[in-house]
Parts: C-alpha cells; sequence; structure tokens
C-alpha cells in the first residue's frame, strides 16, 4: 500500500513536469522525439543516419541520456548538431524534470526538432512521460522474436518501431516472420521499419517517413500557436 | 534530499532481506547464482545449456523474474527442474524481499544450486543483492565494444562475464578485442567466457569453470555448517 501511493506521487509529480515541458516545446515550436531500445539496440546508429540526412532541411538538437559516459553525445555532437548530455548516475530511465532541466543548457528556441535519446532499457523509460510528440523505439533483431511479449509497455507505447540489425537475422536463428507477428500482437498499428544501421538497407524508408511526421507535427503546432 | 534518504531506505530494506535470504540458503545447503543481462543477451539459452549439462550431477532449481510472461519459467521446466516464476509487473529488477517470497513456492532444501534468472536490464538489477553466492553475467557482443563504460556498475560487481553470440561477431563489425579491453578496464579479474549458445561453441569451457565455482561454495558451505 505504501508502495503503491509512492508510485503514485512520482508519476503524478512526473506528469505535472512533462505537462510544463510540453508549454515549453509548444513555445519554442520544436517537434520532440524520444528515442527508446535496450542496451546496445543501435539508437545512437540511428540517430547518425536520421541527423545526416536531415540536418541540411532542419535545425536539429539532441539530448542524450546515459548513466555515466558522453561517449553518445560525443557522437551526436560531432555532427556538428548541439548535443547536451544528462547523466543519470544509477537511473536506469530519463524523467520529465531531467528533461526540463537540461533545457537551461540548450536552446530550443532555434530548433525544429529536438532528439532525446533515452537510457537503453526496456522497462522505466516507457513509463515516464517526457511531453514528447513521438515515441520511436528501436528493436534489434537480434535479441530474439519473444521480446514484445516480455515487454509489452514499451512495445505498446511507440508509435513507432525500428527493426535494427537485419543484416544479422540469416545468421542468428531468429525468424523476422515470428518477431514481426510478436509485435503486431502488441501494437497493431504502429508502422515498422526493418533495417540495417550498419549497411544502410532500409534506412531511406524509414527518413522519408520521419521526415513527414516531423512536418505534420510542426504544421500542427504552428496552426495551433497561430 | 528527499529522494537521497528514500534510495537510503529501499535499499537499506533490501539488504536486511538479503541477509534473511542468505541465511536460508546457509540452512539449506544451496549454492545460489544470479544471472543478469541485456534483455535479449542469451541468459535464458545459457541456463539451458548449463542445466543440461550438469542436471544429472547436481540438484537444481531456477527462479526466473519477467514482467509478465512465463515463457523462461516454461523452458526451463521443459528441461525436467523445478522453474519458479516472479512476475515482477512494471519493475524491472529482482530485488531480495521478491526472492524471499518465492522461497514459499521453491523447497530449496532438497537443492544444490539454485540458479536466479533477472529481468533482462543492464542498470537496477546490479544494484539489489539478493544474498546470492555468485554472480554471472551474460554479454551480447553484437550489442557493442562500449557496453562495460556505460553500465559500469554491472560489469564490475560480477563474478564472471559470459560473451555470447561470438558467432555472429564477423558479420556485425564489433571488434573483439575492443569489447574484450574495455570489459578488463572495468573488471580486472572476473574470467570471461567467449561462447556461442546457438553453436556451442565455448560453452564446454563455460560449464567446467561454473561446475567447479559451485563446488567450492557447496564445500566452503559445508565447512562452517561443520
Amino acid at each position: 500500500m505504501h508502495q503503491i501511493s509512492l508510485e503514485t506521487d512520482i508519476m503524478g509529480a512526473n506528469e505535472e513536469a512533462a505537462a510544463h515541458n510540453r508549454e515549453s516545446f509548444d513555445r519554442a515550436g520544436v517537434a520532440v522525439v524520444n528515442f527508446m531500445s535496450a542496451p546496445g539496440a543501435g539508437k545512437t546508429s540511428l540517430l547518425e543516419k536520421t541527423i545526416e540526412a536531415l540536418k541540411g532541411e532542419m535545425r536539429i538538437g539532441v539530448i542524450e541520456g546515459d548513466l555515466m559516459t558522453t561517449i553518445d553525445a560525443d557522437r551526436i555532437a560531432a555532427l556538428g548538431v548541439p548535443a547536451h548530455q544528462i547523466t543519470t548516475g544509477s537511473v536506469c530511465h530519463l524523467d520529465a524534470k531531467m528533461v526540463h532541466n537540461s533545457l537551461h543548457n540548450l536552446d530550443i528556441k532555434g530548433l525544429d526538432l529536438l532528439i532525446i535519446e533515452n537510457v537503453g532499457n526496456l522497462v522505466c523509460p516507457a513509463e515516464f512521460n517526457l511531453g514528447e510528440d513521438l515515441r520511436v523505439m528501436v528493436y534489434s533483431t537480434v535479441e530474439g522474436a519473444e521480446k514484445p511479449k516480455k515487454y509489452p509497455v514499451m512495445f505498446h507505447m511507440t508509435d513507432a518501431v525500428v527493426l535494427n540489425k537485419i543484416d544479422l537475422l540469416p545468421y542468428s536463428g531468429v525468424s523476422f516472420e515470428e518477431l514481426h507477428d510478436n509485435v503486431r500482437d502488441v501494437n497493431p498499428d504502429a508502422p515498422l521499419f526493418p533495417v540495417s544501421c550498419r549497411t544502410g538497407e532500409g534506412i531511406d524508408e524509414w527518413i522519408a517517413w520521419f521526415r513527414t511526421r516531423i512536418g505534420e507535427i510542426r504544421r500542427k503546432a504552428d496552426a495551433a500557436a497561430a
């Protein structure tokens, strides 16, 4: 009972901070996307491909969540876009307050797109609303086909699933059909993008969809502000 | 400040429960091993190989941690050893109290070895002592070489690291030397076992070490009880 009320407090406080973030994002007219995955599924590699493709046509900034290191923020900064690191220490997810605090260090007013790379974890990040417009999940296909059954909240809450490392599938013993069906059981509607960040396969289809969605979000925001 | 004292309370309560588990394990004369990894690294596959190899020479029981499903517990039970499922719901790790409660459903008095398969997560499981004798981490090599830098607590706290999916390494672009050096930077002493649960490569070396360690733990426990 004590645990339940404690959890309610944490989640209530997070929802308040997320609403506050939402107002800041609206005022800045920036589209915000939260990228989530298990450790080593390829979030940063996907972001590198995505930023390279889109940085000529929109102003992008990145918030990187990591327990300890700036490895990912350094990779992103090397692409010439502003990147701010949130070091979570022992915390296994980003929460809305952490994102709020990072906005003091990253000027979002000049941005069209803010990308948030969450901590590598399939459990808690799904439960913390950051005030984002869009959630994208990266699923490394070589993690095996049953992940959507085992982590249903994450798969259910996402707006798109990028199925990475498909170049390794022929050597992995994982059935793509089974994996695909398991995602669909938990999330019947989200678009799925089979890609290999390593070989580049499927990246164009992902970029085309992502570009369109960001455009839609920004037009809707502009209409609301007008 | 509030968060810090709360965390201290949780960790203090967990240490108490872990000490209680430790007494139960000692009374039962059972060696207890906590297996941890990221989602899809191959913990259950490694346990299948390990149990198949050892079930003729020791009495094994398994506690399976999973958010929702009994997929892993069913795989283990199919090997003919007792398996008890802890369903954590939205909790991203096992704690000592959950393990304590599961001992009401799994009779450890008749066991030589109790295996605990933790929730797939590289963050929080490392921080919760369950009262175990030994920690083993499974690191899927295709997650990339930098995981020990990004999740140092998990890599530092383990007694052995099983480097799984080495059959995929030639196709993955991951440098085994870099990965190996990164593990060694965080944990200079733990034995490392490159294996493929899929092809069987390296499994014999892992089993030989594990059998010896379990024997040592049980002899030490018997001597202490005498």
